[in-house]
């Protein structure tokens, strides 16, 4: 059943993240800032008991309907509403440590959540974080949510975004070493960033004529090629490629010069080849605040681009603004597939 | 005659780059700001009629009484000098244009500097911007300063450090391709730029225990292997052995949040592992005010970490912010260097 459609509070799926993580306190502290509630509604999909302790611990309010259907979310006075996911297993939980058994409960959460925006039956999702190591330890084989998404969803162009600073910043690999990163740079996937980057600025974030540039690999961009070809031979064509299939797109330019004039405005997006050199400057600029987004997906994905930092566990230290961030983004990105027809003005209003 | 010394107002030569490029205009517009005078005397090293048609052009004054050697630099009222460089050959210079002419002029300055600052004529060397494309044109087989400084000074531990925007971040490697990148780096290499850095800090930035964090290749560090091991076998021993020696330093840091730490004020110094990973967040928080330290030369050098610009020669938009501010960071190195004992606190004052 689709119940959430065009909504002007669209209604989108919180995931709670790995149960052992500081995901729990960061949805109920995001939830008691209480400005989302404009801005959409939120399903919680999570374990109750967890988020309980975690409520009782930091003496933080927990005031979430539960609902056994997404459909249940009603557009009355409730703002946030708690899937309690069934089945999930907690044996072996250890708050602070990676288990199986928070590994399993993060995939269980993810995995109703996913189905639910395949259906339509939510607007978007956004997910609280995960820990590689939990997942590994309970058997999954995706190093992260975007490798999982991308299955889970039958994308194959899945592409990460970061979302921060006044910098979008997409990448064209992820989690590879260096050593791996020549192998990996191939004008083809760099092209197929630069259209998903390029499609995603029109569609969700409302830039009419989205203007992109590409990092170079090498210092300097290369300088003529004495300090590297692949600038030339590999990146450049991309964009030229680019170029021709009408998309406004310059580079490769020099990494270091280039995040500064984006920051001012110049570009609406940036390609990085590599997960330092697109993290570096976003982290930069917006370290507890930048959203991690995945383009190329048939459904609105956000999340917050931290880990689940279980040194800091109950502490009340962890921040929730990159989530809030995230809610919001997700939002905005669903009232814009919601409107037609598209909306430009939007353009200055998001990050 | 060594006429330099301990002076509260030390002298710095100022090498007047490229006469093609920006440098004539900035040294010209840096003068001009007026705020230079209480930190050192300058001693211009360049060609006169290059100067005076900039100052034409642009309707900037011009005051710079000759000398004819180093030592006729006085206390008096004036604050800058200038050395006509004899002999320079300037047939064939087109401003706006690398020429052999032009590389040719800004190696004769930059060698009648460096012969100064080696015998203690001057206390320090503050260098225009050069070009590379020239430097070969007029047959020099150094890249960029830092590699001729090396050579002209004997020095085999010759590292790049950028300042700006509250960071400091030493270079293991600058100016190579990513290709070549993991064969160059190794854990003696990146041992001896910490030691550097650490000598640094103390000497000339006057901090007693500085604390240094050096990057790590890989992102997340690696994660344990998962995306490379260099850190494991390679980053990770040269921070035992520096440690070892007595040195305050904490990596491999997943490079994205360690710098954001350290703009924070968590660490004095970043070891960053190649070019584009230290460039990037200098040029994103201090475009136009970095400044390029020399470090391990007998001298001090600090430079503009900016190009000849030879796109916007003569327009009147060319920022002296760098140049001033490589101005104001040599004369607190040579201030430092001629007070005895070090002064520690000196750490809040520089950048």
């Amino acid at each position: 059943m689709n119940v959430a459609g065009n909504s002007e509070r669209p209604l989108l799926a919180v995931t709670m993240g790995d149960p052992a993580g500081i995901g729990p306190e960061v949805v109920l502290r995001a939830l008691a800032a209480g400005e989302l509630a404009t801005d959409a509604r939120l399903l919680v999909v999570g374990t109750r008991s967890i988020l309980e302790d975690r409520a009782r611990d930091l003496s933080l309010s927990m005031d979430l309907p539960p609902v056994v259907e997404a459909g249940e979310c009603g557009e009355g006075d409730f703002g946030a509403f708690l899937y309690d996911v069934p089945g999930v297993d907690l044996v072996g939980l250890r708050s602070g440590v990676a288990s199986a058994a928070s590994g399993r409960a993060a995939l269980a959460y993810i995995e109703q959540a996913v189905e639910w925006a395949l259906t339509g039956d939510v607007d978007g999702l956004v997910t609280g974080p995960i820990n590689k190591e939990a997942l590994l330890l309970a058997g999954s084989v995706f190093p992260g949510h975007t490798e999982l998404l991308a299955a889970h969803t039958g994308s194959r162009r899945a592409t990460m975004m970061l979302v921060g600073g006044g910098l979008r910043v997409s990448l064209v690999t992820t989690h590879v070493a260096v050593r791996r990163l020549l192998g990996l740079l191939t004008t083809k996937r760099i092209l197929q960033t630069i259209q998903v980057t390029d499609g995603a600025l029109q569609t969700w974030f409302g830039i009419a004529s989205p203007r992109i540039a590409v990092c170079a690999l090498n210092p300097h961009a290369g300088d003529a090629g004495r300090f590297g070809t692949e600038d030339t031979t590999i990146v450049a064509p991309a964009v030229k490629q680019a170029k021709g299939k009408g998309i406004e797109c310059v580079g490769p330019l020099p990494s270091d010069a280039l995040f500064y004039y984006a920051a001012q405005g110049r570009y609406d997006a940036v390609v990085a080849l590599y997960h330092d050199q697109g993290l570096i400057p976003v982290k930069l600029l917006a370290f507890d605040r930048a959203v991690n987004v995945t383009l190329g997906l048939p459904i609105i994905r956000t999340s917050v681009d931290h880990g689940t930092a279980y040194d800091i566990v109950g502490q009340g230290m962890a921040s929730p603004s990159s989530l809030i961030e995230a809610i919001r983004l997700a939002a905005a990105f669903a009232r814009r597939r919601g409107s037609a027809p598209r909306s430009a003005e939007a353009r200055s209003t998001d990050q």
